[in-house]
């Protein structure tokens, strides 16, 4: 699978710096994340399953500024029973990469508290 | 009821600026009355009942920078039936006011999908 | 000068109450004005003037859920030497009302550190 | 370099599953850090010189919810030339570990706009 999709910048993303702020860029995934699986997985998106960030992690490239666009891309690896990896790139559009980074995401069961297995129809999505 | 509150300042609350941003004073109220719901409180914040912010305003007077001080004092007006107002002064605890704000709040029971009346331990409480 | 913008929510924009947190509102604003300012006033972005918040006040009509879309219409009262409020109607462009705010501003120049006349151009437009 | 310190849980920083959002985890790492830099190399902090985050990672293990204390352990690995390595641990000062987390800084000279060693007497602290 993969996707892409854009961010909006906002002014409240900048820090003191006058760039976007690191753990924005973790807001813009977990953005882009939800904007997809709202999109292509509404009904996962109702069923009650919760997908957790287990493992997060980020390579800066470029600061991000307010006037930036910024698009970001989502392929899937690792695909395992209960979890998969989403691997982002973070980008203008034109060339300019701000950011590489990855989230372990593990579906879990709110019902019964534990971790539970993909649903299938999600997995062979995923899997594409 | 009159009282009182620390908020530590983050370096994530600025701006592009380098003040704390305007949407984050609102922020603070909000962390000030949860604190003060939590420790005066806690039976109310486990009934299952809201306090929904129906109306808010802020003046702010002076910027509050990283280093600074932030005491939120809180004190209660205008009690009715199912609302009221929390009137708050943001200062720094030596005679620096950085703003001054209310929100008016209203008792709502998510069960019944409601506004209901203010329990009246809690009212009591307010109206000290 | 009437205006309208569309603003994206995004997930980490609600609390745990499953709605947009009521502070965000503040940021939706801020992120309207912005996006005004940066496409209609480039130059006076560019100019160092800054446009600050003095009082800020919102009344909160109906939730903001994840998937609702939010137009924000801006338009001008109250245009003095130095200042000018913004009125903000925050709706889902079908007729939902979610919020009705406004935002006193003030013309600061920060090179000299006062307050400053607002630049004549700029006035027209909002005098519009 | 062994140092500690305690962040104050807002109410803002869950999201709707009722727990801190994965993205305010890296927030927590900076308002530790920020505070640890102010305390120990305030000088520093006044120099000019920027530490930015060119890796960030955290694994996450517990959630944090509203009632939480949290607390913050740093200490320093791979002190190169011009860069180090925080290491950090989110617990709640009775064992329980909520997660590990790591951030790559870089020293910048904006005014030079290029990396720049680490002055000294900073490298000397952090390698203690």
């Amino acid at each position: 699978m993969n996707l892409s999709t854009e961010i909006e910048v906002r002014f409240a993303d900048l820090d003191a710096y006058g760039h976007v702020n690191n753990a924005i860029f973790f807001t813009y995934l977990e953005t882009a994340r939800v904007k997809l699986f709202s999109e292509r997985f509404p009904e996962i998106m109702q069923s009650g399953l919760l997908f957790l960030v287990v493992e997060a992690n980020c390579r800066y490239r470029k600061p991000i500024e307010l006037n930036d666009r910024v698009h970001i891309d989502i392929s899937t690896k690792n695909l395992a029973r209960s979890s998969f990896t989403f691997s982002y790139l973070i980008h203008d559009g034109c060339g300019k990469e701000f950011a590489e980074a990855q989230t372990v995401m593990v579906c879990f069961d709110p019902e019964h508290n534990k971790v539970t297995s993909l649903p299938e129809d999600f997995r062979m999505v995923l899997a594409i």
